[in-house]
């Protein structure tokens, strides 16, 4: 399952794609790996370092979700040793843009420090 | 604590207003919750209905995070019951602003069910 049930589903029981979006976002790392991912393609390794805190395995299930959802496309290249990259296709990028609103805000409204 | 830590610390352990943004969004039911409010005030319970699905314990710590983030307003009406009413501050109102080019990115492209 890509996306949780009840946070896509409206009060109809109907699938809604507003709520499918805001559930997709409401994902532990996925605005953290969108916004890593609007400066270019990166290596796993690159993007964990961007992405910073989260364990490899949620950062791979996270991409494995992303890229059923055509967010973000992944590339094995063929050299020895292999490595992989991953890039936002072009609906990911939109994504990302989408997202630099709510960057912009957080500039704006964030900097006293909430933790 | 607010946000997670690691979510909002950069490479050199210092808050960023940007990770910290994406780490309110990334927050389950939060970016459901600004979108009910976007509509006007609501009492908790036409709240939960709104967002449906989530638990009234999870959505009362969340709404108690966005009150301590002052994007979201909590009034008690002193009537006979008395009852409690939530409402974006103008802060959360252009953080809804920004959820809604996202919004539009789901009209967009996430019209295949992804459940």
């Amino acid at each position: 399952m890509v996306l949780e049930r009840k946070l896509v589903m409206d009060a109809n029981d109907a699938y809604c794609p507003v709520r499918a979006t805001l559930a997709l976002l409401g994902q532990k790392w996925v605005p953290h790996i969108v916004h890593e991912l609007m400066n270019g393609k990166l290596r796993f390794n690159e993007l964990a370092v961007g992405v910073g805190g989260c364990n490899s395995r949620t950062l791979r299930d996270r991409l494995k979700n992303l890229e059923e959802l055509e967010v973000v496309s992944r590339t094995i290249i063929a050299v020895m040793p292999p490595w992989v990259e991953y890039e936002l296709t072009p609906k990911g990028r939109q994504l990302g843009e989408a997202l630099v609103r709510l960057e912009q805000w957080g500039e704006s409204y964030m900097h006293e420090p909430c933790i």
